[in-house]
């Protein structure tokens, strides 16, 4: 159960993720431990990210540990004269305890732990993995609903190229009896790589067109953005948009224990007059990063 | 006397201005009394302003505090994306104590609170509030003076459209037996707006054209920038300029007591040569910023 | 041998150097000393310089000290309205300890110097000077070779324009039997300055234009960057660059004992395969900047 780099959801194990919630669940009570006394943090972004940055850093910073930040990484002098990846890290890596990374290019943070002498956190990159984020929508589930086994999720939205819902999909399969409804557009449906996955793991997973015909069946209404660009044409993607959009009509067909979930940002594919209802976890959500960054953090740099 | 949100010159009464005033003597004697150990100031400016972001976290580092910063929010990937400044700050608050906010649209800050669990404090919105440099500047007419009952004040430049100016007379009404003389060029007095405000008051205002006529009269000249793109021309602007630089003359003319305030940066409305005259009081009025905002943050996030 | 502000490689001695090298190696062993609680550094770059600026602020933390940062002072409101450095010192220098300022004007750390109440570190300015790589520069050669006095150093590449070997060169002045190799195309020669100073410090130095020609006399290999734009045309920058490039076969020709030194960032003037060499100092030489930053933080601020 050792973890030293954190680059991709599928390092875990379901007893990694188990220890990680109590952890979490802990640090939430008893933040201020000093846990991390003397120890700094190296953040380096080369897109931001100001969201994920902060999280972090504050973190770092309710376990006593220090900072050192840099909030645009690729307009780093070294970076635009053709420094190496590689290069950047290796110097870094002799300044600070650990380093999180956040890149623009899929496999930056693997590079980046190759060459490492401290911890390299993932912190997103490119199409490619966010695995803190897939940890606190994981752990988001258990706080919420009090348990993983036995879940259903919708997954709506661009599942084709949404990063946080392909990985939450791989960790689920880790659980007993899990139910997957993913809602999308035709052209953006979850790609194939999962869906083979799934049925090798035995994880049913149901693929529909419309929100309302599955919003009182789950547990998890995991909502996500569609991008304009996936469409042909401006009224093609106003037409399709429309059907996944979260309102209080959803919420009436919901479940009362089940929740929505977010990413975040959001722009309008959840309607702000949903947010004061209890069901609307995602700002707790985005307050969960906060725990789960800090049990990751501790589990890295003290075990 | 409680103060939650900072958002607004207009929030403040004379005891409240007091009760700060007593804080910021106290604080610059003895700063490092680990007030606010374990606590997280966020920043989040949305236009660069690093002057005031300095002395902000300089002075939440000084009662023990700690910082997360954001250097240019708005190029926040996800105010990028069409996220509201509300779900910013709804994710925001759920990491740090306390989030100082600065933003290019009148406002901000007070949608911000709207939505905060924890104190925001506006480091100006647009051309709206700027409450933290209005309490600096009063604060450093009572540590110069002594005194802000009986003070008269000349207040010089683009009158209409300076934040700074139009807060300090709304400021100085809570104060016996002022005077305030309004020097500016007729196309940037200071606005009705004001102007009734201080009647009702019973304040005593003048309206002048040159500062040399009433530079002897004052026991503070308040000199604001003027900008070129007021002016129909640039000679229109050259010319009338001139009229309102301070200068060793302008030294000349003041009382021994008097002293020469000014919100910086300057450029040229205050020549060089006046700076080393003890009666120029702009970086100590700077550097009094940091008292004041240690005193907000103590009576802010301890009581 | 008390200092201030540190603005010039020509303000050390050798007495300084010692003095420095000494603490840098006591603060290497015990670093969390708490030297510097309380304290707090300002870092105000004008253009950005990630390594450097991490450098510093790690340094500052790893005393016990805080730090606030501006990533891009250039932006600065103040300076964009026209601020002098002057005044944006003076402020500043009201809110921290110890200001580090990269600025790319040669001779803005010294201005600034000239106002300042708290000490001044220039972190490069310019083409002019970068002291404190001059010093970490100076100091890996003492820990890598044990000593300065006897050495030969081939400094290889840009020798015109490059600030750190001419610095280099200035410091190694101080100590004894010290000889020179200045390897570079015609065009990009070490300047006459530096030629006619180390003539007078009697330092015997030759010029030679092929690296392997000196690659086994020397104790150091000092290599650094060719820019394209000081060629005549790409073919000639391409022609010429090739005989500088250090590889495998530049280390079959070196001594065991000598290192490979290298400013940073690289770009290809130094082949991959070299780094796994244990005579590549390089990346032990951007670790020393910690460690040698903490002993003038230490004796700047401590004494």
């Amino acid at each position: 159960m050792k973890l030293f780099h954190i680059l991709d959801a599928k390092q875990f194990t379901r007893e990694i993720l188990e220890d990680l919630f109590l952890r979490a669940i802990r640090l939430e009570k008893q933040p201020n431990l000093g846990l991390l006394a003397g120890k700094i943090m190296v953040t380096l972004f080369y897109e931001p990210s100001t969201r994920t940055r902060l999280s972090f850093e504050t973190a770092m910073i309710r376990l006593g540990g220090n900072v050192v930040s840099t909030e645009n990484a690729a307009q780093f002098s070294s970076a635009a004269k053709g420094e190496t990846i590689e290069d950047t890290v290796r110097v870094i890596s002799g300044y600070g305890d650990v380093v999180v990374i956040r890149h623009f290019e899929e496999g930056a943070a693997y590079r980046a732990s190759q060459v490492s002498s401290i911890p390299v956190i993932n912190a997103g990159d490119g199409t490619g993995q966010h695995p803190t984020q897939a940890l606190l929508d994981l752990y988001t589930i258990q706080k919420e609903l009090g348990h993983i086994d036995d879940v259903s999720v919708a997954m709506v939205g661009d599942l084709a190229n949404g990063r946080t819902v392909r990985s939450l999909a791989y960790l689920l399969s880790f659980y007993k009896n899990i139910r997957l409804f993913f809602v999308s557009p035709p052209n953006v449906r979850m790609r194939d790589d999962i869906k083979e996955y799934l049925q090798n793991q035995h994880i049913p997973f149901e693929e529909v067109d419309n929100l309302n015909e599955v919003a009182s069946k789950v547990d998890v209404i995991y909502q996500t953005r569609i991008q304009r660009e996936r469409f042909s044409s401006i009224e093609e993607y106003e037409k399709t948009r429309g059907i996944y959009i979260i309102t209080r009509e959803t919420l009436s067909l919901m479940q009362s224990h089940a929740i929505v979930m977010h990413p975040l940002p959001r722009v309008d594919e959840i309607a702000y007059e949903v947010d004061n209802d209890p069901r609307a976890a995602y700002f707790r959500q985005a307050h969960n990063g906060l725990f789960i960054r800090m049990a990751l953090l501790e589990k890295v740099l003290v075990g």
